[in-house]
């Protein structure tokens, strides 16, 4: 996440393909609000031959990926008691009762627990209490069960392949997989469970926190396949990438007495983006009409239907102290709005701000940063108010009117700067309106001033991506990181200040589970080994084009 | 100042001649720090025709530029008991005796005063106390005097534009201006003992402080001239720009009972450069030999003499905990660097940032612009530390460490992310360090936070103008505004932000009266009245190419 660097070339990455099933994948109902953007993922036609975890250990905050098995469906009825997978005793489910509000950890399975998911939901941006403790979730898969079951792994992983490629040469037929895996090889068992990739989240502070989060994953996981401890920890392997892979490598080996592999920081970023956004309702944005809607209180000019909308830059609607009410469209999993999405430029917000640009071809280089990001916001808050956590913070700027504190173009013109194109309402000095001599600092509201630094960021960071996207000729801005939070008013102010910046050519482009792609891409890495040649041209199809290549475009 | 805007095209400003013989112009000797960056300029050859008063008020500072006679040049004695100008009573003297601290007023021409200039002196850089009301100094002379001041007046702005010629046809011949004048006409008359540019200063909050000083100086001036203050009045025109030249354009004509012309505020911004660059030692910058030592500790790997330096990106100074010496190196009076400065970046700091790109024509547009600048480090700096005012929190930054409160890049890895070259004192998150769940607010030092927020908001600039210039192909940046205050963190900040980005390709440029470009510009704009055809042919020559024309690029 470093601030101020050069634009080296990034050494190249190797040959990545997602053999990961995605067919019906789903974004779990969340038990908890908290859960916001670390809901699992269901994936019904996915097991791990091997069990790993990824974590991603930035500045602020550490994450964690990792994949158990499920033995139903998620839009089904929860198991009767005693039903079990083959792979569990009968007296043991994978899944522990829903925490309602204790943890930020994953999923769960009760259906009737929350409303089913609605494409233009506003779950993502439901306010979230304080973060506590992400609680357990699941067992991993060891590479130590029984015969039986490495038969039905391979098989299922065959399976996985097979399934893999009819998802490509049936884009589109995601809800009717089976059509395409019978057509493939009929020989093969039915669908096998599949199982959820979970999602957790620590404070880098309390790394003590992190470590003994995962001695119970790999403890209970031992316990529940009934293998030994030592074999469990042979078998399981951590794939650890973000600064403190580094950072803590000794600490976390000494301590998991597991292997522990470090990835690339970036490298893992492109590769989580790219699976994450082969997952249904994952993807969205604010749409082009919701933004020419908040300019045209009429609609006599709208253009044509299917007609692009060009709107004049005077025209859209700026950063202002109220934002108009959101509503975001998801990607549809069936257009090619979803796959791939390359090129486009990422811009991953954590403690500081990384930009990096993709290729179609998947070839990167971290070209951009600044040091004002997440940890700029959580810093100056924390000095400024008695919020204790981020999403306290959040909450607080919900509450606040910028043009308290924020010097507006009309505090200084008395009107707008037409000649130059400036609405009175435009934010001329952030914090501009403070600085007065002798003026006791009480008078400032904290919510004013929460509002205030989260605009000024958010205004910044679309600024520096803009001007980056342009550099490059760029039109898609993915955001990520954990700054976000699925917040509004964030999401907002990034979509406005590229649109503004732009003139309406530029999309910003959002991830529900926006805080993971650094460790969902170190657990993909860790999916499968080297590919061998057959498997390649087999499943040549079947996997997102832009992962199917080597980073310099070469097909296999 | 705006922030974020569209960019359209500016309204054409007409074309401008400066024929204010910058001939032996001298920045005179500061009589106390706090007017570092508002010292009076010495114009030997320079007397005005018509009194007015320019004033930029921005959305903090309101700025002052107005021109009083003197009667001796600044490198000689002080006047004797009774010697006065020829249009002063003998009782009565333009200069009030210095004041040592309680003002930012301008200038005194008590040579012995303070040393006299050195091209590398640190003057520029000294700290100074808190700005308190500046003090008036001089008096305007008013287009009321005698028909032989009047003539006298003419027959000196003849001469002015002949010494304009001169300058041209000899330019590095500042030194000696008489040669060309007398070569052109003998007929003048010796030269005229010129005056004094006065700067001052108010904040913006205080708009009757500022309205209270411009009375006194037209009522001073009534009674040094001996003129009723009507007559004044009707002969002293006041030229505003800024925004608050219309946001108190009405109060202004109420109280000073004077001519009140706006001026547009881009273009008294362009024009101000173009006047202030011809005045030696005002511009400066940091030498490419500082910032080469500085990433190089050897000197075998240097380039031969005269060759251009290349310095690999990895190896330019980054913004860190603890900049190094700084050294600056002014523009040569001789030299082409001096004028013209077009085509350039101006990016001007004040409550927020405007960019303004200039081609080398003198035409301009407002590009680009940030809500982070000088209101933004003044109000968070209000709200987190004791300082009383701008320079106090300039004071406390020069004390602190910003690596207490800042996240570097050797916090998150341990190490330098050498694999995308960033060294381990890189920032990688301002403020990343602060926030820490229940960590007390009081254990950070205010001078930790000051050195930390001017780091971010400077090296933020610094981006932004990078990017703007390697858009447009600019490699010349010039900073303005009263964010700078000639203060060395911030100089040494921006001028690295610009080198690290550029890879060193661009330079950034000072000015030692950066505050006062627009007030300067506005002033420059009612210097004398619309150019008559033969005036322009005869000194065609004689004023700076860019603004010989007008913005169209057609010379005249």
């Amino acid at each position: 996440m470093p601030a101020t660097s050069p634009m080296p070339d990034i050494s190249i990455p190797q040959a990545r393909r997602i053999v990961v099933d995605t067919t019906g994948a789903q974004i779990v109902q969340e038990e908890s609000p908290a859960t916001r953007d670390s809901r699992g993922i269901y994936l019904p036609h996915y097991i791990e031959p091997v069990s790993h975890i990824a974590i991603d250990i930035g500045g602020s905050l550490a994450k964690v990926v990792y994949f158990t098995r499920s033995n139903l469906p998620i839009s089904t009825t929860p198991p009767q008691s005693g039903h079990s997978s083959p792979f569990l005793p009968p007296s043991e489910s994978v899944f522990i009762p829903p925490f309602s509000s204790n943890g930020t950890s994953s999923s769960s399975s009760r259906h009737h627990e929350s409303p089913s998911l609605n494409p233009h939901s506003h779950a993502p941006f439901d306010h979230s209490p304080p973060t506590r403790h992400p609680t357990l979730n699941g067992a991993l898969t060891p590479g130590v069960l029984s015969e039986d079951y490495r038969n039905q792994a391979s098989s299922a992983s065959s399976a996985v392949r097979s399934y893999a490629s009819t998802v490509s040469n049936h884009r589109g037929s995601f809800s009717k997989p089976h059509a395409g895996k019978y057509r493939r090889s009929d020989s093969l068992p039915p669908p096998l469970p599949g199982g959820l990739l979970n999602f957790a989240r620590f404070e880098t502070d309390n790394i003590n926190d992190l470590i003994k989060f995962l001695q119970d994953l790999i403890n209970r996981s031992a316990a529940v396949n009934r293998v030994s401890l030592e074999k469990m920890q042979k078998n399981v392997k951590v794939m650890a990438t973000g600064g403190g892979a580094h950072m803590y490598y000794d600490l976390l080996r000494k301590e998991l007495n597991v292997e522990v592999k470090r990835e690339e920081e970036m490298e893992c970023l492109i590769l989580g983006l790219g699976f994450i956004a082969r997952v249904p309702e994952e993807v969205f944005w604010f749409s082009e009409e919701l933004v020419y809607k908040v300019s045209h209180t009429n609609t006599k000019d709208r253009p044509p239907e299917g007609e692009k909308l060009t709107i004049p830059p005077s025209e859209l609607p700026r950063p202002s102290p109220t934002p108009p009410a959101y509503q975001v469209t998801f990607a549809d999993a069936n257009a090619t709005d979803n796959v791939p999405n390359f090129p486009c430029l990422i811009v991953n917000i954590g403690s500081g701000v990384s930009i990096v640009k993709v290729d179609e071809d998947g070839s990167f280089e971290r070209v951009s940063g600044t040091s004002l990001g997440g940890g700029t916001l959580w810093g100056l808050l924390s000095l400024l108010t008695d919020a204790e956590n981020f999403d306290e913070m959040l909450l607080l700027s919900e509450q606040g009117d910028n043009s308290a504190v924020d010097m507006l173009v009309g505090d200084i013109y008395g009107s707008d700067y037409s000649k130059i194109g400036l609405k009175s309402s435009t934010i001329a000095s952030s914090f501009g309106k403070v600085f007065r001599k002798g003026k006791a600092k009480k008078s400032f509201k904290q919510e004013d001033i929460a509002r205030s630094l989260l605009y000024a960021i958010s205004n910044n960071i679309g600024h520096v991506a803009y001007m980056n996207a342009a550099k490059y000729g760029l039109d898609k801005v993915f955001f990520g990181g954990c700054f976000i939070r699925g917040h509004a008013a964030t999401i907002s102010t990034l979509s406005y200040a590229i649109r503004f910046w732009s003139k309406g050519t530029m999309r910003a482009c959002f991830l529900r589970h926006e805080g993971f792609l650094g460790a969902i891409g170190a657990w993909i890495k860790n999916v499968e080994p080297e590919p061998e040649p057959e498997i390649q041209s087999e499943t040549s199809g079947g996997v997102d084009a832009s992962l199917q290549r080597d980073v310099n475009g070469k097909a296999h």
